[in-house]
């Protein structure tokens, strides 16, 4: 239930970064919806797609696109505002990134897949929205190029694994997972830290 | 029989509209055929995927390669006087986004989707192709900036379901559709309409 | 077993190839081993999805996984050096086109797919990765623009069936196959082949 509602949290949080986006692109309303949805669930299709999981997630179950729809017409609204909110949409999206992790983690795991993979569609769920949406606005992703985003999302992924093969129970697992995560997250962007960069100026 | 003309009509002009851009970008003839083909195809196979109806459908009806193979050489052999053909391949091109939307919208109702789903379908099928070829391209979808494109082809699914709920047979709901769908899209064109704009200049 | 050397010598001329390519983009280390990836696995990933042969190859084989994540270290560790290893790799990443191709058609084969739909099969698993490498570095596809890349690999695909026709035994085909492929990539680099241009400056 609290996970849901977390969900949710996270897929409002990833749609408005969407319309954020459309919009510095000056796309048209279409445009801006569906840059705000491919943000929200492209990971999860992508990863669903992967798999074999079809169809997609969000064709089977509504709430996606309805709450996606609200937060596309919020965003629009509220616009010239949204930056009054950069707190809890920060953390919104941090959220995100820990709850769509685990939401990755559990369907590899749910059809055997090894942890190394399962790490791999947990970040693909979390990060892979930002880079369909960068693609279709003509942008090389911003996470191959800077910010301390997948890191974290694998950081968590390692540290699921890691409880895991110490049998821990479930909530022990979610609830590390996420704070390892979210934690890294939050200071990674209060200290500006970035991946050690192979090029000099 | 008339939907299967119509389909192929629109793969044509799908097809040759890829060639266009292709040589606009100055492809080679590999770069033309693969553009050429995402555009006519692209979009019904990003439906096919997500819905999990796989090997996609131009990979068991031979007919889609031969037409668009047959589009790309036509479009080349000609492609100085392809301009006295506009009005015709405007014309099929919209064709085609009718009958494409109706076959979306079939697939996702074959499977038991959400109304809302289908009409996504439908326009998925009718839109993404152009969506894919505009990536392949280096460039931001022109769907996503201007035109009414994908619009008509959302109320042509709405006049769908509209019509369904009111128990009207198969013929009428596929003719009601489509025409809704290429009256818009002729009005647009002819009246330069496009979405309102969030942007003031 | 000879194919499997072949196969992994080929996944790791890939990956090198895509850590140049981010490296020349200045991506950060996540977006490296992301391009490299891709570019290693993505023409066979593409072709799982639109065939429906999921989860795709490298979930279920961690080898692929392993042998790019080495390459990836490597290529970055000597990344000054590997100018020596130039005719290696180039010649690595030509036996990986004949080797891809050869996966791509079996798979297509195995599923009763038509000879054409085969042969754009092993196109699509040799060429794919790279052209999904470009779209992530907001290039457009090198092989849309020039180089004859593509067109060996669909001319080596026409010497299996045509070969297959004669009744060839498998081992028969599949050295002919390959050396189409590496022939005719050989030659084009050597003598600077280009497909014909459309365009004159």
């Amino acid at each position: 239930m609290l996970f849901d509602i977390l969900d949710i949290l996270g897929t409002i949080a990833f749609a408005i970064s969407g319309v954020l986006t459309a919009l510095h692109k000056r796309l048209d309303p279409f445009g801006v919806f569906i840059i705000a949805f491919v943000t929200a669930v492209g990971g999860g299709t992508l990863r669903d797609v992967l798999i074999g999981n079809t169809p997609v997630g969000w064709m089977l179950d509504m709430k996606y696109l309805y709450c996606i729809a609200g937060a596309v017409v919020f965003a629009l609204l509220f616009r010239k505002r949204l930056s009054y909110l950069r707190t809890s949409l920060f953390l919104f999206d941090t959220i995100g990134l820990g709850v769509f992790v685990l939401v990755g983690i559990e369907k590899g795991l749910n059809i055997g897949l090894h942890p190394i993979i399962c790490i791999a569609l947990g970040t693909m769920t979390a990060c892979f929205g930002g880079v369909i949406r960068d693609i279709l606005s003509n942008e090389i992703p911003v996470i191959f190029r800077k910010e301390i985003y997948a890191t974290a999302c694998i950081a968590g992924g390692v540290m699921f694994f890691g409880l895991h093969l110490l049998n821990m129970n479930q909530q022990v697992l979610y609830i590390a997972t996420a704070l390892t995560i979210v934690v890294i997250r939050l200071l990674a962007v209060k200290y500006k830290l970035e991946l050690p960069s192979f090029y000099k100026d």
